[in-house]
């Protein structure tokens, strides 16, 4: 599906273009911002934009195929960008990372993407509101689209950071239970995820420090200090997301000392017990025994005293096990 | 709540500006030195003071959020530090952190916060009294404002440690306790503070690098080696607060096998007494058996040579056993 | 064995050399690519080639010896490549490296190798088909060298993420089982598979990356965004070998925790099932004494109550220890 | 305590210097160089020191306090350099570290210590018996006093590294015994003795490397070669250091596998243990039981049978489980 | 021992020196090479050489002592050069380092070791063969001397690759042993012999890289891609000191896990032995007491009965934990 808006700098205002073949009148027109979105493109389309704006061969490839790397590649006459928004796909519990591939230069920005992007809306939306700053040309849609899109991954990276810590409460307040075996699993679960979302968020910071840094001919110089501003929000995800792979570390450290804890309070409880039973019940095997001459037998409460002896040992025995808080 | 002070330079004289209409007079004098401070301002407030000192909406919107990361950026005009303070909350056992955003430049100094902070009355104090040092310009005011807080982390750096050593010596004198579930969470609440720790006294180390070695035009050249001072400081703090995160990892790794050790003890302790018990459990039950023909049954002291058999291997096993100081 | 292909850059023609005297011929001709093939060579084969190409006795030594580290290294009259192809051999499950060493400058690739490599017929038709990219030099010929190699990186690593993904998904489904020891070497297995995969492709990168990066003579400037398109595949592979090798790490860990907890599992079990069993042996040998004055062996139905006693206190400690989830 | 040394570059003759008044008369000599020491100085002490030469404040707080980090710091008039010296308290069985504080110029050296220092004899000694090389000015004198402090670390070292391989030596000549619980806590406690060491040792390279590399005004060119000699022994305690921090790490997990092993062994014994016992007792019990119809129990032999039986059956377990090395 | 060789580069032919005296002869003659090799000198020649060829102090201090790190570096005439060898001493198992010390410039090479290197012969074997290469300087000789020390690590850490691999092929095949203790300890000692190969190979590798790199006047320039040659195989060397160090760590980790797998296995059978056992146990309990009404003991065949039954449950139960596969 191909939607495209042009923008009349000069009257300000915002045309969708509905007829694809006006794209070759627009793509140079100084006065005019180009966007055009191609959602799951087939071939051809691709193809054909790509030879409408004379778009590298390798960098319309990359833009067809999935689960390229975030990166910022300079070509002769565009730039290239691969981005990623993130989704916490609440019901399996899975991050789900979806990929956005964009070409701009001076006059248009192309974005290219296999699944519906929630966020495009609301880009449009900051885009075409805020027409006192088009004279910054291009980056102004630039930004307006990776703000929106870095400030998805907020709720994302807040979600994972609240089940961490559920977890590591859960670690306090539960005692005695038996559930090492799953917080080990979810432990691994929610690693890997910190670990998923740091192998997009890191070489997406490094976009935008290309984006914050290079003298480039494309965008305004007033415009750094906004994608500085995205480069700062994506820095604090960066930490955010080290910070808790780091410490999920300790955690499965912990949690496996937890485990070996309940097996030492298992252990004592048995240990425990079992003496004092087999104390008792060697008691009952002597009386068992079937010597013709045992004095006590005919004893009147011969019987009474040794059951009271039971008792009495075994009271001992658990205070004093109890003193060791064995059990 | 906006608390603003004004210093005349020449007449070397301090005022409190009551009248906020004021500030847009001293702002630009060059005579003047002006610290204005924003205490949980509203958004109007803060809107009313960003258009007055013309600072970047950027700069506006990270001053109104919580949770920035420690930062220093330079616009046209002005400087934008992110710092923070940290309190250890006794009650709760938790560290406090809490933002402060500074907007400087030559001739004034916004600070903005949401909590209270406790070092603002004396860092008033240290800059309103070393008057014959207000030739360096408003360098003096930033570094009496960083020295005091940067002291402030020390306290509380302490406090973490002593916890940390006293786990640790707890490692050496307890010996047959069951503590290591407590230990193992204590430790991990004390890793994560300190990486909580280092999550901002990093990025702050490398603000007071920015300071120390820019050539900038605000701060006079003298002011250099004080920002020295606390950059050797918080390095200081960094040092610290890497040692014991490292520490703490081999801690964590001490306590396990410390109740590995606990469990081996009890494992031990119960397969000597059961051994033992079990020994003198059989000859009962061999005894209790049925036989016609058992002639030891019928001896005279049958029954009590028996008995001291079972005393006796009761004995000789236990010395055994203590020999491998099972028991 | 010697492959030699010829390609006539006007003529735009590919011609087979079946007679080795004729590369002499070829070799300085500026309208001439030629490209060398050497399957294991023989010594005098390659000396040969050695003088022919005057090649220097330090790269030839490397290509005739197997595993060089790869590596791209700069001589007088030619550059000299390491590089290896990866096969998974899936009957004994282990990684195969092959390694081929390139000699290449303006005019001619050798490419020396001890065992076949499957990828070499599709590098040919590559370089044959696309006879407009002729002017571009030898470069296209590297490029659709190093191309098709990587590319054959991408099966064997998703086949490895695939087996590490499963070993996994198998530590949530399986409960129960005894599979820790299995699932502790298959781990290892497959992290020193990573770790080796990393050896070779870590290198590549870098050799990939002076490819893009230098200024050199002997390719045209439009190949650099090519070999900046394998640059990036490399690193993508790069990035995935890191991310598992870590999360191989914790795996690891999880999986040690999970066989702690079913050693947890299998003594509540067993501390559950002997008390129960000991009170009630202890009962059956209370009435095994041989007491003469025991009341409750006389009364009619002794018997019987003593057994439905036994049943009784099954039961309760049954309950409660089903209540604490240890049986 | 001050005491103060005046060195008559000319003469080549040594004074010691009484009258402190005396100093401000030296300071400036050029043919001067002046040694102040001062051993625990009071606060005025220090004062007049800094201001007779005129030392800046920051280094003067930085000098009446302790546990500075190593570093060397550039004044406008005078370097400063903060170093440690190492003691091994071998009764406490800790590390000792004192700070040690220099002012440096072209004419003097100022040492500020709050501890005695037994290296500063030797240091008077090397200084003053070395005239030839007078002539390269004050760096000498910096030399022979860090040469003599570092050669003070190997020692130290050389301890720490004695007591951890004696641990390593440990586990493998200990079997059976119940030493992990004690091994865990010395090697925690030497590695923490490992990173206090790095803490200081890797800073103090640092200021070697800014000595080796800078071209001061202060110290002849000769006198480069002499720091780099300091520079690359303390290199070499760097190593060592981070050598055995690494090993420490795997020595800790070794000795919870060993630990984890002890176990294996003692419940091995116990399981063993428990099937003999149990088999013999259920005989022994069967035979106990009160049927009227037990023909066995009328047999003439019938005891000593089945006494036989007992011991056959407990020699074939016993082989059996000796087989399987369980006992 | 002092062996010293001289070249005439004219008439390119070596002489043993006998006469040490024509040593200052040759040192400064353009048209000599000299190696001087210095087997365990004492202090007396040390320095006679030190004086002969005004070789620096410190150099010589170095040279005098064991333990330095491998380093170069640059006196005002001459290089000084520590390197390594390494043995396996296979009666011991420990890898045996021994020092070796070099000095040179253009006209000659000391060499200094306290053991004797068996290299030596043929290194000199190297040199005296390829007198075409005399051109080229002192360079050619150095080069045989590095190349042929490097290539003497490969059979050493092809050792220490091969029990580490042995070891891990241990880990697969052995099950049900009890070799975790000593499996553990192996690896130990092998990390830290590749820690002590890693201590000695990365300095060496920066060695090799400067003798590559920089543009010294003492070699000829076509010398370089030699010392190249040798940095790619101590590179490689490096490389495979790093992949093993890293997957020790896992193969230890992974030793645990099956440390603890056998004791989940042990507990296992032990606690099917107890309940099976418990439970007949129980029963024959049952039928030992006393009471005087149990109609069972009085049937004909209720002994048979009951011992049938402790049969059935018997069967029943181990087939049932058979099942569970924990027995
Ligand atoms: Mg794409
Ligand atoms: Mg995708
Ligand atoms: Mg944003
Ligand atoms: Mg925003
Ligand atoms: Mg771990
Ligand atoms: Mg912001
Ligand atoms: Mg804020
Ligand atoms: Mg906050
Ligand atoms: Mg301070
Ligand atoms: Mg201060
Ligand atoms: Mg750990
Ligand atoms: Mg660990
Ligand atoms: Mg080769
Ligand atoms: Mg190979
Ligand atoms: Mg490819
Ligand atoms: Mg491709
Ligand atoms: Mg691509
Ligand atoms: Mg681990
Ligand atoms: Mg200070
Ligand atoms: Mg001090
Ligand atoms: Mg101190
Ligand atoms: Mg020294
Ligand atoms: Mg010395
Ligand atoms: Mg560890
Ligand atoms: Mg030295
Ligand atoms: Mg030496
Ligand atoms: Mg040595
Ligand atoms: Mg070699
Ligand atoms: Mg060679
Ligand atoms: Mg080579
Ligand atoms: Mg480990």
């Amino acid at each position: 599906m191909i939607k495209s808006t042009y923008c009349d700098k000069k009257q300000q205002e915002f045309h969708s273009i509905t007829d694809l073949n006006q794209l070759s009148e627009y793509k140079d027109d100084p006065n005019a911002f180009l966007w055009v979105d191609l959602h799951d493109p087939s071939k051809e389309e691709l193809a054909k934009i790509g030879e409408e704006f004379t778009l590298h061969p390798l960098a319309l490839e990359d833009a067809s195929h999935e689960h390229q790397r975030p990166k910022i590649e300079e070509y002769d006459n565009f730039y290239f960008v691969v981005f990623y928004t993130v989704k916490l796909n609440t019901e399996k519990g899975v991050l789900e990372v979806r990929e956005i591939d964009l070409f701009l230069n001076k006059n248009y920005l192309i974005t290219v993407h296999e699944h519906p992007i929630d966020e495009l809306k609301e880009i449009e939306t900051r885009w075409t509101r805020n027409v006192q700053q088009l004279n910054w040309g291009m980056g102004i849609l630039l930004y307006s689209f990776l703000d929106t899109i870095v400030d998805g991954y907020f709720p994302v990276v807040d979600a994972l950071v609240d089940q961490t810590e559920d977890i590591e409460d859960g670690l306090y307040t539960r005692k005695g239970g038996l559930h090492e075996h799953d917080t080990a699993l979810k432990l691994l679960s929610l690693r890997k995820q910190f670990l998923a979302l740091r192998r997009i968020v890191t070489p997406q910071r490094d976009i935008l420090n290309v984006l914050t840094n290079r003298d480039n001919p494309i965008f305004d110089e007033q415009i750094n200090v906004y994608f500085r501003d995205i480069y700062d929000h994506i820095s604090r995800l960066a930490d955010t997301v080290d910070l808790y792979r780091d410490q999920l570390s300790s955690t499965m450290d912990a949690n496996l000392t937890v485990a070996s804890n309940e097996l030492n309070k298992v252990m004592r409880t048995m240990t425990a017990a079992s003496i004092i039973l087999m104390v008792d019940s060697l008691i009952a095997g002597v009386y068992g025994m079937n010597f013709v001459n045992m004095p006590e037998l005919k004893w009147e409460y011969g019987y009474f005293i040794v059951i009271a002896l039971m008792l009495l040992l075994t009271l001992i025995m658990s205070l004093f096990f109890r003193k060791l808080r064995w059990i």
